[in-house]
C-alpha cells in the first residue's frame, strides 16, 4: 500500500494533487491547519510548527510517502519573513517522524530562488550555482542539501521540486495573471510593466500533476518542476489582451520595472522529462483562457 | 554590558572560552546538560534540545552575544549521526530566541568539513567549494548558510567560526594526540599510520581564544579558526617521541592509511589574522610537550 502524507494540502499547489494522488493509487492523509476539503482524504487539522502535534500524527499514519508543501507563503512577504527560519525546523522534524515511522520516499517543495538569478538563462540543477538572494531561497536551499544528506544517511528515498513561477485558480490576487484578468473582467485597462523578461510559468495543475508524478517515481536529488519554455511577462499580458478582445486594455510601461529584475529565468527541463518522464498538458493559451473565464465568473457574482 | 550566552560551555572547546570571555569583560552565562564549573559564570542546565525551555533562559537572560558550541560530538558518532538533523532545528530555534531577545551578535562553530576535501590544499573561506561529503557536514554548512541569511534579514551581526583539526586537555583519548601521548607515557610502542597528510592543528585553548576573539569583533560571515600551518601526522607522532625522549616508539605503517584521506586539509586564515586581528599564541612542540606531561600525570596516577 502507498500511504502519502500531504502538507498543505489546501494551499495553492497542495489541494491539485489529491486527484492525481488518487489517480495513482494513493491513500492519502493530509496536514492542514484549515477546515477540511470533500475528497476521500483523511483530514489531520494540526499546526505544523507543532512539531510534537505532527510527530504524533505521522507516528499514527505510518506514511510510507511523504509530499511537503507547507511554508510561510503569504504574497510579498515570504521572501523575507523571519518564519521561513522557523519552516526549516518544523520540515527538519517532520522528515525525522517520517523516517522514525518507517517512511521510504520524501518530495519537498523547493524554488528556483535558490538559484543564482544574476547568471539569469537556463537553470540546470546541478550546475547553475546556487546562490540565493533572499531568506527564502536561503531557507529552501540549505533545507533542500539537508533533505539529501539526511536522505543519504538514513536510506530513504528523496527528492527536492524546484517551483518556477505558476499561475492558476486559488492564486493571490495581486499576482500577474490574476491582477491581469481582474481588470479586463471588470473592463477597466490592466495596468502592466513594459514585460521584456521571460519567465517560466507553469499551470498549477501541472505543478501538481509533476509533483505526484516525481513522488511516485524513483528519482532523487534537486529537480526543476517547471514548463521549460520562457515566455515575457508582456507576452502574457497580450495573450490575456486577445483572449478578452480587449487587446486595448493592456497598458504596458504604466508599472514600472523592479530594479534588477533578471532578464530570464526559465528551468531546464531535462530531468523532469527524461527521468521523470513527465511533461506539461496545458499550453499556456488555455491555462490563460480558463482563468480569464473564472475571473468574468468572479467579477459578474460581485466576488 | 556585554552579555554572552555560551553553549556547550562545559564541551572540549566551550570550557576554554570562559576566562578568555571574562577577560575581555563578558558577563558570562552557560547553558549546559552538566553540572557547572567553578568560574564566575551564571549556569543554565538544560537539554539543548529541549527547545521551549532554551527559549526561556534566552528570554531570562537576554543575552548581547551568543557563543553556540553545543553539538553531537561523540567521537567517530558524530560524521554520520542522525542527531546532526536535531542540532539544526535546536540551532535555529536558539537562534530565533536570541534575535527575539534583543541579541546583537552570534558566533557559532562550523567546521573545516564544509568544504569539498577533494581539493585538498588551503582553504579560503569564500573561494574553496563548499561540498560536504558527510552528514555532519552538511547539516553545519546548510546552517552557516541560514545563520547569515537570517543575520541579514534580522538584522543582527554573525559569524561562522570553522574549526580544523584540535587537540588538547580534554579530547577524547582514541584522537591522534592523545592515543601517541598515552602509548609514549606507558612505554609502550605507538601505533601511527604512514601520515604524510598534512593537516592544520591548533590547540584547543587557541582555538577558544580565537571564537571570543572574533565574538568580540564585528566580522561576518564564515572565518576559519585555524593555524594556518601544515604539519603531517607523521610529523606530529615524530615530535612527540622525540619529546618523549623515545623516539624507537614510533612506528608509522603499523595502522594502515583510511581510504581516501585527502593529502592536505589546511586552511588559510588572512581572514582571522587581518580582519580579527587574533594569531595563535602556543607553538605545536609546547602544546604537545604539554599533552605529554599531562598524560604521564594520569598515567602514573593510573586513570
Amino acid at each position: 500500500v502507498k500511504r502519502v502524507l500531504v502538507t498543505g494540502a489546501t494551499g495553492f499547489i497542495g489541494r491539485h494533487c489529491l486527484l492525481p494522488l488518487a489517480a495513482r493509487g494513493f491513500k492519502i492523509h493530509a496536514l492542514t491547519h484549515r477546515v477540511s476539503g470533500p475528497e476521500d482524504v483523511v483530514w489531520h487539522i494540526c499546526d505544523m510548527l507543532d512539531s510534537e502535534n505532527v510527530a504524533r500524527i505521522v507516528a499514527q499514519v505510518r506514511p510510507t510517502h511523504l509530499l511537503h508543501f507547507a511554508w510561510v507563503t503569504e504574497h510579498g512577504q515570504y521572501w523575507h519573513s523571519l518564519e521561513n527560519i522557523r519552516w526549516v525546523a518544523a520540515t527538519l522534524a517532520l522528515l525525522e517522524a517520517f523516517v522514525n515511522s518507517g517512511g521510504q520516499r520524501a518530495v519537498c517543495a523547493g524554488t528556483c530562488a535558490e538559484y543564482d538569478w544574476s547568471h539569469g538563462g537556463y537553470f540546470v540543477e546541478n550546475a547553475t550555482p546556487v546562490i540565493p538572494a533572499s531568506l527564502y531561497g536561503s531557507a529552501k536551499s540549505a533545507l533542500g542539501q539537508l533533505q539529501q544528506a539526511f536522505a543519504r544517511e538514513a536510506s530513504f528515498s528523496a527528492a527536492w521540486g524546484r517551483v518556477f513561477f505558476l499561475y492558476g485558480p486559488g492564486e493571490s490576487p495581486a499576482r500577474l495573471v490574476s491582477s491581469v484578468c481582474r481588470a479586463l473582467a471588470l473592463s477597466q485597462p490592466a495596468a502592466c510593466t513594459i514585460g521584456k523578461q521571460l519567465r517560466d510559468f507553469l499551470h498549477v495543475k501541472d505543478v501538481a500533476d509533476a509533483f505526484v508524478a516525481l513522488l511516485d517515481s524513483d528519482v532523487e536529488g534537486a529537480i526543476n518542476i517547471a514548463s521549460g519554455q520562457g515566455v515575457s511577462v508582456h507576452e502574457i499580458c497580450r495573450l490575456l489582451g486577445d483572449i478578452a478582445g480587449r487587446p486595448d486594455l493592456i497598458r504596458p510601461g504604466t508599472i514600472s520595472e523592479r530594479v534588477g529584475e533578471p532578464a530570464c529565468i526559465v528551468a531546464d527541463i531535462a530531468r523532469l522529462t527524461n527521468e521523470v518522464g513527465w511533461r506539461p498538458s496545458m499550453n499556456l493559451s488555455d491555462g490563460l483562457t480558463a482563468m480569464l473565464t473564472a475571473w468574468r465568473g468572479r467579477v459578474v457574482s460581485g466576488q
